[in-house]
């Protein structure tokens, strides 16, 4: 039997909900349940913000899924999608110390969505939207960043955007370019790939070229717009008015970001590219190209989603400790101030003297990575008004820290 | 500082999130996650059932609650229930090893909580509704029962009604009286006592008054029906075509039983009942009449909801067991023949040898009664049909067991 089927199987699941009270007699039970919880719901009546106080909702995140876009599976459903979102909140835990809970609902409705989300918005303190497909995914999120008190988050789009953004600034120090300067193409405009756009422009990169289904996103070519998405981003992509396929996208682009099909990317498509080209080809588990391919084809360095090759895209470097350093200030919001700080802290995890084409980012298991990312992620909250509790620097160091050391 | 407060505000909330899986190294990661797990949601998308053994839908328990009717308390909210949930969270894991997590939704129309729980379905095995209020709950749940192919349970609807039946039969055991002859006044017809009234006359028991805010419900009286489910049980109740209030309800009753408002019951009332009277005041956490009154007027027997007094009428007794046993055989439902089977259980979990006056119920801490509820719940499930694993009692007696070992 394969591995990872046994594994599940022999553990029946991956998780499980544990208590952090003893009840070992008649008071623990008369303390932690009736009567004496009644005080504390009281208290949380006359003030609602001391839920934050006396139950778990500051560290409680929703992984809400409706198994539309699941892995590169595509709609298989909530049921086949609950091992991944039973995954992600191992990986919560386990590198953010953040409880999270999976929630995989059989309604692909995006206002049944976000009036779905809207209810359990008592109970958590942030929410992770996974694996929910494009372009839905873009409204969803935004109307429910709209109506919440609390941090949305669509991991799909903003995890992977960050980690491409944090590698391609540590890429561009083995070549002598800026980011003002380049041409970056973006094939696979989905949930990763739309974000990823948006978060380069954000970075002041002006030359993008899009490309998805039908060839590269064109706003004078109507069979290229295939959504509402698509057309937002014609407007602001493609300045040089190019039509064709990811071959013509290529000519002179300095960076290639893949979040598309295994295997599109063809060796001689990378030699029409500029010196010293980029490659993230980060589809799974096939990339776009073998990282020993586009090295034989001139590439200067290579990432792709796997473990098992170097410069790993892998959004667990970056959800647990963004939602731990959006908890513990009790951010209302990820805003982008917040998500470049996670590009900044992530680049700045591989120290110079690493910092080879063969690591451009730490790896996952470079433990301190959630705490760095939380910290800086924090102090953006404060900064950009975000933080209902607005600590100072030291403060929220030791709040991070006791975040984590809690069972 | 209150204590309760105190030890909520100490541990900040009283449950977490742990993982079953080690993730130590790149290889962890990619069995428990990418790309490992994709195998796993081809599996389940080839057979639906297969989430039963490869995620932990088996033992997840949604804990719904829209804060309508919390404890004593009233309506108040989402957010200042959340600490109940939370501790009945503690009480499924301690006294069933059940992964139970709180939802409390901030929208109380019924139809938006049928919707709700409707979507969440994929996640988990059973659903817990808690503190919603009557009469609503009593439409919530039987829609929800049609509709949903796991178990529902509304817990302060049938928790109360099964300990307080099985408390009544061991009761009689101290009175020359059977179930068919006597005479029952029930107080408070909300969730608690609307339940336990159809489990009495599913028990056997005829003459049934039901007592509510105007008095006792009769049906030729429209002032006494203020609602459906007033309406309703008018038709099966109050044979001797009473009219009044609780004190002439009383006379000549065998039985009293309160899930209404503390002090509600005299000692000149308890004197008019016959001879031997049972005196159940459930009542949280002034009962409606304290025992030590009660006993003076004549009680036989006393219980009330609190740990300091004898017989303690607790949900806890229940709901851990019953769904355990509905979990380990999967069933689609939790149907009468379960309740009436967990009735029995828990009143034989007090031998002869240690019934007494004082101990017609077992303790919360007899560490038995878990499992005993289960096995006995899991049969009756399996016998009644709607066990979709129709084992042996051998079987079932391992697998609960088992069950109980899993971390």
């Amino acid at each position: 039997m394969n591995e990872s089927i046994k594994l599940h199987e022999e553990n029946r699941g991956k998780l499980t909900v544990k208590s952090r009270v003893r009840i070992q007699n008649k008071e623990d039970l008369s303390l932690a349940y009736t009567p004496g919880v009644a005080d504390v719901c009281k208290e949380i009546k006359k003030n609602k913000d001391r839920v934050y106080d006396l139950t778990n909702k500051w560290n409680y995140v929703a992984i809400v899924s409706d198994g539309s876009a699941v892995l590169g599976l595509g709609n298989i459903g909530p049921e086949a999608g609950l091992p991944v979102m039973e995954g992600k909140a191992v990986l919560f835990k386990e590198f953010g110390n953040v409880d999270a809970f999976p929630l995989c609902i059989n309604n692909q409705d995006p206002e049944e969505i976000i009036n779905f989300v809207e209810m359990i918005e008592p109970t958590f303190g942030g929410i992770n939207l996974e694996d929910i497909c494009a372009p839905k995914c873009f409204y969803i999120e935004k109307t429910l960043k709209e109506k919440l008190n609390i941090p949305v988050f669509h991991d799909d789009q903003h995890g992977a955007a960050i980690i491409i953004l944090a590698a391609l600034k540590n890429a561009l120090k083995f070549t002598n370019k800026n980011l003002d300067d380049l041409k970056v193409v973006s094939i696979g405009i989905g949930a990763a790939g739309g974000a990823t756009i948006k978060m380069l422009q954000a970075a002041g990169i002006k030359n993008i070229v899009a490309v998805d289904k039908n060839g590269i996103i064109n706003k004078n070519d109507p069979k290229t717009l295939l959504n509402d998405f698509h057309k937002e981003i014609s407007e602001s992509t493609n300045p040089e008015n190019l039509s064709g396929g990811l071959g013509e996208a290529l000519v002179n682009a300095d960076v290639f970001i893949g979040t598309s099909v295994g295997g599109l990317l063809t060796k001689d498509m990378v030699k029409k590219m500029n010196k010293d080209p980029i490659i993230f080809a980060a589809a799974n588990p096939v990339p776009e190209i073998y990282p020993e391919d586009a090295k034989k084809a001139g590439a200067k360095i290579v990432a792709t989603g796997r473990s098992d090759f170097p410069n790993q895209i892998n959004n667990v470097l970056v959800f647990p400790g963004l939602f731990r350093g959006a908890l513990d200030v009790r951010a209302s919001d990820i805003n982008d101030e917040m998500k470049l700080a996670a590009v900044d802290a992530l680049a700045r995890m591989v120290p110079e003297s690493e910092l080879t084409v063969d690591k451009i980012i730490p790896a996952p298991f470079d433990r301190d990575v959630g705490y760095n990312i939380a910290f800086e992620v924090a102090k953006a909250a404060v900064r950009s008004g975000v933080a209902r509790l607005p600590l100072t620097d030291e403060e929220i160091s030791q709040k991070i820290k006791k975040s984590f050391e809690i069972l």
